[in-house]
């Protein structure tokens, strides 16, 4: 697992591991189940970012740091306010990073910027969510920390502290995984010597796609549908008939159950009502029963959207959310892929392979 | 080259063969050298999109296609007028692209969403580029083709017919390459099952840096820092001494000359004034003596970059523009390897290794 003398190869990476056979995920090293127990999000942006676990100056230091860059650039807060209120918050975060115009020019960004980016993402995406609702944004309370802030700036009250406890669990376990398709398109772009701003506007363009970060409201409304435990066994076997897709489960990396999955099954039922958990619960067995039968040679497991979606909700966000959310847990780990992707400066080869018609000729009497 | 009877791989193309050992680039099989003697960008556009050459009826067709989607919708004109006028028109042309909300909220991406970005994309550069230099935005005239119609709207005046014919060429020629840096992310994003707004956002990120498209404006810089062609060799020399870079040389595809290269050679010379192009052309011959003396084992050609600087100069275009001009070249082809990606549904398996610290444990008494 240790770094070879060998020069880096795009692709290599001291960040994440992600062990899909044994179901292990390492933040530096740090396996998740351990980093989990005594959450605070900014001492694993630190990890994440520095490579080691600060102690107790350094996370003060950390928080400091994240508080004092909250605020937006006014530059962004007028491309926030000329986007129709009806933009659905991830595209509205994308197209605000992109305008990040003090990003942009740094080449090539440095822990500074990635700071900067992490700090003011939940401000962005708590003014976004206000002006879709019709209110006016909420400041930041510098009392509060990043997750805590987060969850105050979009409702505009002081959550109790488990369900703050629990969305700084879920902070923690979405903060980085590997090179996931968002991270992969943030390098390429970084590898050409680009900007942060336009790295993470492509990253975030990634994690929109329902096969990556926008399936989690997926997994409520289908519960919804559901409506009781009596109707699991029928609403999911109709559902199968219909060649539906089940939300929730299966990941190409897991052969067993995804740990984060794992983790938040806990954290949500510590925060869920127990008529909602229950729910989850029944349709998770069944739905596992179900899918065992179907591809015996291809098991899915419960995957990361499962309980995350329940914990979300639990918590009190509004499902237009989720998936800015998801984002927001990530610029942690975008912004460590991007330090790393710099100081590697490897240039990314991408696989191509002409398969289109042979030569033909034109105007020269065809 | 044809098509196998295997499923698709991510990678798999059938729009752009590069063949970098012979110095061939073929669009859907036909030849660039052939492409671009009766250039016409709209009828490149449908050979990429739609994979056959368009007859004169055709043809027609395509242009008024894209002339009937010139104007921006309104909530894009509402962002450009938000964004800082000093905003670099590379970085606009992204955030402006991001805020396209209606092509933001199809998926998959249709030929629709693709002609769209095509029409459009001038529009919003030369709106960018007036706000800039602080003049009211020209509308489009619908009397002019597509290239024609995007110098008017920059310029404000009708340029001579051989600049016109210059700047198709080389919107025909820069139109695709494969699987580029830019292409690339554009094709990750997709495989999420993203939208069009977010993949081209994330190639113009790309597409920015420097070793992508970001370099063309630093050729003329470097030749206005010889200013005469008696001063080629003693500059040359001493900035090769300095470690300095020589832009416009070099491209990893290429072990011969690129063949773009050849051409836009030709069409510089066309343009150019004769003392731009002596002292091009005599900073070409010695860099390249320089270059095969330093780098025996790995010759380096002159590229793209180097006289389609010298002809987007002598097209009257200003340099803030050289890049997202390449850029609106490239719209054609980004648009092509959406439709592509869409239909093989491949998902990206990036490249992974873990090369950070082992297992290593905290919180449990460490």
């Amino acid at each position: 697992m240790a770094a070879g003398s060998e020069p880096p190869e795009f692709g290599d990476t001291a960040i994440t591991s992600v062990d899909g056979r044994q179901g292990l995920l390492t933040y530096r090293g740090y396996r998740i189940e351990d980093l989990v127990r005594q959450p605070q999000y900014e001492s694993v942006v630190g990890l994440l970012l520095d490579g080691t676990l600060p102690d107790t100056v350094g996370a003060g230091r950390l928080a400091a740091e994240l508080r004092n860059r909250r605020n937006l650039p006014e530059e962004v807060g007028r491309v926030l306010a000329a986007l129709p209120p009806d933009t659905p918050a991830v595209d509205g975060f994308r197209t605000c990073v992109s305008a990040m115009n003090d990003l942009a020019r740094v080449f090539p960004p440095t822990r500074v910027e990635g700071m900067s980016l992490i700090a003011r993402s939940p401000s962005l995406v708590a003014g976004l969510y206000r002006r879709s609702v019709g209110g006016p944004p909420i400041e930041p309370d510098p009392e509060l920390d990043h997750v805590a802030n987060y969850l105050w700036m979009v409702m505009g009250e002081r959550a109790p502290p488990p369900r703050t406890r629990a969305l700084e669990r879920y902070f923690v376990l979405l903060s980085d995984h590997g090179i996931s398709a968002s991270t992969f398109a943030l390098r390429i772009v970084l590898s050409t010597r680009s900007d942060l701003a336009s790295a993470v506007s492509a990253a975030l363009g990634a994690l929109k796609g329902p096969l990556h970060g926008g399936a989690p409201p997926e997994v409520l409304d289908m519960l919804d549908a559901v409506g009781s435990v009596s109707q699991v066994e029928s609403w999911i076997d109709s559902a199968l008939e219909r060649k539906q897709r089940l939300f929730g489960f299966g990941h190409p990396t897991y052969q067993v159950e995804d740990p984060r999955a794992t983790l938040l099954r806990d954290f949500a039922r510590e925060v869920a009502t127990p008529a909602r958990y229950a729910l989850a619960e029944s349709f998770e067995r069944v739905a596992l029963d179900r899918l065992a039968q179907r591809y015996p040679q291809s098991p899915r497991f419960t995957n990361v959207d499962f309980y995350g979606a329940v914990l979300l909700e639990a918590v009190g966000l509004p499902r237009t959310l989720f998936t800015p959310t998801f984002a927001l847990a990530r610029t942690a780990g975008w912004a460590a892929h991007a330090l790393e992707q710099v100081a590697q400066g490897r240039l990314v080869r991408p696989p191509e392979r002409y398969v289109g018609p042979g030569p033909r000729t034109w105007g020269r009497g065809a």
